[in-house]
């Protein structure tokens, strides 16, 4: 496979390297952590509860965290939910089944992966780690801004002044492996290194047992990429599974 | 007075247009708020209890937003104390009382400011508010690295790359206007405004009555800063005053 960030894993010798990987719960962050995990990091995963409808994810991300075997796992509680502005976050503002929309998503929240790498960021520099993952990929930067490339050069620029490394020497590193791949080849990845996509769960609009819709465009994203591996998809659906 | 972050007046012209303010509760921000809310703008002030010492400024923050009649305010919970390795977030490092160190502090918190102004931004965009200010000044940014110029304009850079500005347009400002104050003018202003800086604290060490230690770098500061203005400082004290 490809390493899309490209020499990410030379920086390793035999040693066991800090990594802060944001773990939301979700397909492409149980994949991101089992291919950090699987390069030889010492992984402290981060998850945040930020009122997200999407909730029963952060039990899976405790679930993925465990099975990863990983340092440490802190969930940090922050009312995003407060702000308003998303669909993600607002019960006002629903979820939108027509298919892919184009333009910005209504369920982009306000600054979301601003804030989870800050928050990545803060623990990184408490650790004495360098490295951070965040698991965007090209499929979410065609509508929501903060998964573009521009923005994860830019806050690595950020991260640089902002801290005890901009003064004091050393340099932080965000990476984001999946940001090129493909859906499905994040799924074969994922197959790969044994993560089991049964834990993960994307879909906006779960219902009370933890099952997806199945038409929301995380759901179409996410069946699709099953489908192009040939494979059904491990998760619960509303309507009986992928 | 100077407006060191030269021009962020001119935006204004009748109408009221939004702006996030930061507001922790100490002097610097509650010069702040009076600040932006004389300059015409309609004040949306954001505080964060993030497991400070110093707490007693969330308490102090609610009182200046009430007089200084902002449209709302919000204080985020957010458990930074997790994260750990800072002074100001953990009882197992001491405050320093040995007069002002050279280096970046024990008191700074990793990546503080950078999460702060994260929080600001998404609130602004779900305002629809283009505006962020926050208290950072020229006596800080000598120790604290995210209380640079430089770590302000690259922030700013990053908003415009983060958000749905960056995408449909518009542009975010983040305004320091009390960047290139001493803690002299910054009190000087603040009286002028009208401030009742008995209603702020600064202190790293505050009492359980809410009165300052009188020694630790932010109290030295203060008292000085009042000392200069030929005041003494309105705020409680242990020794028994400023």
């Amino acid at each position: 496979m490809a390493w899309p960030n490209g020499g990410w894993r030379s920086s390793l010798g035999g040693q066991a390297i800090r990594a802060v990987v944001l773990l939301s719960g979700g397909l492409d962050s149980a994949t991101l952590l089992r291919l950090v995990g699987s390069s030889g990091y010492t992984v402290y995963a981060l998850s945040v509860d930020y009122g997200q409808r999407h909730r029963e994810e952060l039990g899976c991300a405790v679930r993925l965290a465990h099975e990863a075997g990983v340092a440490d796992h802190v969930t940090l509680s922050l009312d995003l939910a407060r702000f308003g502005g998303s669909a993600l976050t607002s019960a006002a503002i629903p979820v939108p089944k027509n298919g892919l929309a184009t333009g910005i998503p209504v369920t982009y929240v306000p600054a979301r992966n601003t804030v989870l790498l800050s928050l990545a960021l803060g623990w990184a520099e408490a650790l004495g780690a360098r490295d951070l993952f965040i698991g965007v990929n090209a499929v979410d930067y065609s509508g929501y801004p903060d998964c573009r490339p521009a923005f994860i050069e830019s806050f690595q620029r950020l991260a640089n002044l902002a801290t005890r490394a901009g003064v004091e020497g050393g340099e932080f590193r965000v990476h984001a492996p999946l940001l090129a791949m493909s859906k499905a080849e994040i799924i074969r990845t994922g197959l790969r290194l044994g993560v089991d996509y049964g834990l993960t769960r994307s879909c906006y609009d779960l219902d009370a047992e933890g099952r997806g819709c199945g038409i929301c465009d995380a759901c179409r994203l996410r069946l699709a990429g099953f489908a192009e591996n040939g494979m059904r998809d491990p998760a619960p659906y509303r309507g009986g599974g992928g």
